[in-house]
């Protein structure tokens, strides 16, 4: 425990996503030593009252949570291999917080290894976006052991809205984030195919949007996403690679479940489409911009890439 | 005009929507007409406080509003053909309003015969369902001349919450109800697709649907449909054969356009296989049955047909 009684935090990765997190933290009084590859968001971390380390481990020697805002699995499962030497780093006991979205198998193997280090794992994806990062306001999909949890809960009370309890062992948390990118993905990619469709029968594009969001047909990501595609401004909120790797994740969990999902798998072909196209790491919905290809309509911004 | 100063209305087609309307209208003070094929409807509506007649002519008959809610476009087209004889039996300069989901191109056909009849057209496609029909709090997606929306103003306002008006041509309102019909068919289809790929990873049915209304993933249709699912019940709220129906008329549309739109392509198939295994005449949430068959997973109520 840190001198103010408070457990000592460390946070890898200062994306837009980690760096909420970490501001928040540092804002309810916990000690936070962050790390990036990135020197600009090093450099922004020390200036906002963090302190810095060079290095995953650097960060995390004598930590009691760390938490791991990495962009995917591979990221976290480098953080945990020997050379990279976080477990060992971390205090006896500790907490490892994990927050990237991946396949529920590869969480439960990263929960293994860390709990053969002799520490805890909670299995943490997040849900919310930069601005609720920002303002300790996120979406917590958690599942773990009772031990993960209880020291896990006074960092996610200053990161978290809400933090859904999904079960007791790692992969559940995981799983549920996958079900929600499921139907995220699809719904900026049917968003994108609607208004593609309007447009090619003439309508306006505002007006379809006033219509569809006091209509049966809305959907937080149509709602969300298609001012982007009114204004013609495809500059990256979330880029179209995250969905090409997480609509990736659903179908490899699909064909090893055996669970067919035919419409998932034609929405990850679209954002396969966008990336091939060259706009892997515009705006998701630059789904749009394929349809308008392939349709041959004319889109508000003029250019389909 | 009527001895109340009211326009003189007609309802042809007293299901659940046209009822509503009708005792609306009724509610607001206009005499009202109905008819409809079904001597149980009928005598609902005379039990209301309605004017009954037996044919669609006879409830037209010196109409100054006539209120079309039956079906389709091929039932809508039939009111109109010489034998049914909706046009001439209604006041001459009167209104016919078109509430069926329908092709936009069939819309444009209909006005031209209603107007080459001396009288006006509203292409008035509606949204909301049986609840929001019978509280006259509907939503309208309506196009059509200046002088079909003087005439169709005192109804509209008595059975709708919301009158989009869309342009001045028939086949615009249509054309914005069919981009909700395909986001809406589509976020069913996916909804069921998400739920089953849940069930298939042993994730609690109830907890999925607290966490996803609650995220990104959300939407109009997963929040209203899902809970049929969960509690297993399967009566009609609206019919599968309705998307094969809607979707259908999508795919028409987007053939003709030369528009692709693969995702309502993937979710037409799915709401053809409920119709094909016998589910037709069920709710839309079905769909799930057909994904359950699919993954060999079970779902609350156990049966998969």
């Amino acid at each position: 425990m840190s001198h103010q009684n408070k457990p000592a935090v460390a946070v890898i990765g200062l994306g837009s996503m980690g760096m909420g997190m970490a501001c928040s933290l540092l804002r309810e009084g916990f000690s936070v030593a962050g790390c990036d590859i990135n020197p600009a968001a090093r450099a922004a971390f020390a200036k906002a009252g963090g302190a810095v380390a060079d290095t995953a481990a650097g960060a995390a020697s004598g930590a009691d949570i760390v938490i791991s805002v990495v962009v995917n699995a591979a990221q976290t499962e480098q953080l945990l291999t020997e050379e990279a030497g976080v477990i060992d780093a971390m205090a006896i006991d500790g907490l490892f917080v994990s927050c990237a979205t991946m396949d529920p198998a590869i969480a439960r193997r990263l929960a293994d290894a860390v709990e053969a280090g002799g520490r805890h794992y909670l299995d943490a994806p997040i849900s919310g976006g930069a601005v609720r990062a920002a303002e300790g306001a996120l979406t917590v999909m958690a599942s773990g052991s009772a031990a993960a949890f209880a020291r896990a809960e006074p960092a996610l009370d200053a990161v978290a809205a809400k933090v859904f309890r999904l079960g007791d062992a790692a992969g559940q948390g995981s799983a549920f984030k996958m079900v929600n990118q499921l139907l995220a993905g699809v719904h900026i990619a049917v968003a994108s195919e609607a208004m593609v469709f309007a447009a090619s029968q003439g309508l306006d594009l505002q007006q379809v949007y006033e219509v569809i969001t006091a209509s049966a047909g809305n959907s937080w990501m149509f709602e969300n996403r298609m001012p982007h595609v009114i204004a013609g401004d495809y500059s990256p909120a979330s880029a179209i690679d995250i969905f090409v790797k997480d609509l990736g994740i659903v179908d490899d969990m699909a064909r090893s479940a055996r669970m067919p999902t035919p419409i998932a798998a034609a929405a990850l072909h679209m954002y396969l489409a966008a990336s091939g196209m060259g706009m892997g790491r515009d705006d998701d919905s630059s789904v749009a911009r394929v349809y308008a290809t392939l349709g041959n309509q004319t889109l508000p911004g003029g250019k389909n890439r």
